[in-house]
């Protein structure tokens, strides 16, 4: 595992599809009143699940159907979508970590009982890997730092810098991919790749 | 531009968006007979334009509008997409260069006088660099032989290995890339890159 000044680890890869966390409140206008999502499939992160339901986004430049939602509702609506969904929308969006939406652009989301315009709350998700607070020490990394990351495929082999490091007692080793990511590095959900941490 | 045992040279990146090259036969079938396609804009290989016109393409999973033309007409049909439109379509087509075509799969081409169901030519083009004789031998490269390029980009910086070098004389120094891979590293057309050469 430790080289000359440097560690690296196997670490599982994730990839996420664009997908919507809405607040109950957008949820009504959408699904109607008392609707409560039905859970797909529960996510490495506790309490966290992809729902039954999904929605269609329109832009400026095209629409998007079946966009997955997530559950359980949040605070605050997030729409999280790769730059190929935002060239097809005619959205800009900002490289963001989740929850930091101030300045995002919004869009109009239909449900099957109504529509609503978001006013803000869409990002491209900041690539990261979850931690947990044994890996980060074992690692001898800091929250919010970044990382590299060594994928090799057949014929798309790279190396992702700019990994933010997010820790969690609930995490486990994780890297999180958007779908442009994951396919210019040629892997899919479940392959692995290799942390690198310069020392 | 040179250090101990590499070799660096600022690139221009060219990003390559879904697109086909058809010939002369399938574009008779999609737009009728004698028909010339339209020169929209010239390439930076002499003779090569993307044209007016686009088609559709249907696969068993989704469709895809407005797919670009290249021009002019081909021996053999090539439709080259990104990872992202092939899930998109549902198609899984290979990592390829130009003109591999051997057991790749087709697809349904729908033009505005009619359809054609191509038989095998869909590929996702494998990230390659051009240059001309000249850069070739300053740099040290063999056609198909394999390097790396760096993009320092803001907050998806990522070293992509595996970019092949396709050598003729009248290619200018450029990168090639696809949506997918331009996205992941947070570039578009006319970005720089580093080549690098480990010697």
């Amino acid at each position: 595992m430790a080289s000359a000044g440097r560690l690296s680890m196997r670490v599982l890869i994730a990839v996420s599809a664009r997908h919507a966390h809405l607040s109950a409140a957008t949820l009504r206008q959408l699904f109607g009143a008392d609707y409560e999502l039905h859970v797909r499939r529960w996510l490495s992160q506790i309490g966290q699940f992809s729902a039954e339901e999904t929605v269609s986004l329109v832009g400026p430049r095209g629409q998007l159907d079946h966009v997955r939602l997530m559950g359980p509702p949040r605070a605050h609506d997030q729409v999280e979508l790769s730059r190929t969904d935002e060239i097809a929308l005619g959205i800009q969006a900002p490289l963001r970590v989740s929850g930091d939406l101030t300045g995002t652009p919004g869009v109009r989301v239909v449900g099957p009982a109504g529509s609503v315009t978001l006013p803000d709350g869409v990002i491209t998700a900041r690539r990261h890997i979850h931690m947990s607070p044994e890996d980060a020490q074992s690692l001898g990394v800091r929250d919010g730092q970044t990382v590299s990351v060594r994928i090799d495929s057949n014929g798309r082999d790279l190396t992702f810098d700019d990994v933010m490091v997010r820790i969690a007692p609930d995490f486990r080793l994780e890297l999180h991919l958007d779908t442009d990511e994951a396919n210019a590095a040629g892997v899919t959900d479940g392959d692995h790749a290799q942390l690198i941490v310069h020392r």
